[in-house]
């Protein structure tokens, strides 16, 4: 009797863990997934201001996501902007635009930039922000903002509802006051932010999380 | 007397005030900037994932940030690939490939996936993690990675040292443990991390800013 009821003790806890694997198991390696369809929502994107020239001579900012660098020789960046935007005009004008990365004290004015359209606000009076031009290509950047970068147009594709501006990057230029003990932008200084399509929102950037050099030593090939 | 004292120290207190504005205020607004000429210097970008099968139908991810989205409609992204990698051989021969966002807790496993080449290692055995064969298109995505991404490349642009593959959208797979009370997914439990190129490392998103609609009008028009 005290043998089986010890088997079936034992009994209670093997189906016990067995269950507990079973539904904690799953859930905690790969989670059970929900289809969006097509769409854009994928967390989280640049957020980059880009500079411009109208055909007067104004200078105008814009803040676009739809951005990347594409190449590291030539350095080159991506932009992908509507045609119905004052910006696109600008840029097919001038074969130049200028890449601006907010600080997170800029928040307020970078949303603004990517809200309203150059034709109706002077968002450089509206912001109180100053433009100056660049020093290689003909557009504005953002003297405020502590790294900007200038860029030629080398190459336009048309995607569908964006056309990629290609950009060659012509130079870059960094706030002395973000850059760490080796002359090099710190990340956590010039402090970037992202945004989120989908939640529509802007996050910050937080600590740094590993060189790449010594985290890929931690998996064993 | 009494009156020309007074009045001294009322114009020292005034050109104090002058020269104080004179040495503060240029560095607080806009800080002298120091040009580092061309590069790819431009922090942060995304850190993705790309899944893809070789021609023995062996999956396999390469970590990438040459990234972007770029065109809303049709929904697209754009993954730029040196010719001599293996994915840019797999991807060129099934026209498919996924983007899968990491989340924090697998920055190692991303580093490494970036670093040695498919040619040489089974990235994935290496891991231990997880590639089911996309539901629409030829390429793998991988299963512990909470947001996935199924792309059909539509273009191919070569721009210098990489080629720009954009890939249309068919479907984002989001684990249904990082949704939020909307169903969407929620950043701050997606996790996701950014790549900062010049520092070479790895930093994690931290908390939500603003949305858009509401930061914008905090500028006056």
């Amino acid at each position: 009797m005290n043998r089986y009821r010890k088997a079936a003790v034992l009994g209670i806890i093997v189906l016990g863990v067995f269950a507990c694997a079973l539904l904690t198991g799953d859930s905690a390696v790969a989670g059970k997934k929900k289809s969006f369809g097509t769409g854009t929502i994928i967390p989280p994107v640049p957020v980059w201001v880009i500079g411009s020239y109208d055909t007067d001579g104004k200078p105008n900012m814009m803040t676009a996501s739809w951005v990347g660098i594409c190449c590291s020789d030539p350095a080159s960046v991506t932009v992908s902007i509507r045609e119905s935007r004052y910006s696109y005009i600008n840029i097919l004008a001038t074969r130049s635009f200028t890449v601006n990365i907010p600080s997170k004290k800029y928040a307020a004015e970078t949303a603004f930039f990517g809200t309203v359209s150059g034709r109706d606000v002077d968002k450089l009076a509206a912001t109180g922000l100053t433009a100056v031009k660049g020093e290689h290509v003909n557009a504005p950047y953002l003297a405020e903002f502590p790294l900007v970068v200038e860029c030629r147009v080398s190459t336009m594709v048309p995607v569908g509802s964006h056309t990629m501006f290609i950009g060659e990057i012509v130079d870059i230029k960094v706030d002395e006051s973000v850059l760490d003990e080796n002359g090099m932008p710190d990340p956590m200084k010039v402090s970037p932010f992202l945004f989120c399509p989908g939640s529509n929102g802007f996050y910050g950037t937080s600590e740094l999380i590993g060189r790449v050099g010594e985290l890929q030593r931690k998996i064993k090939r």
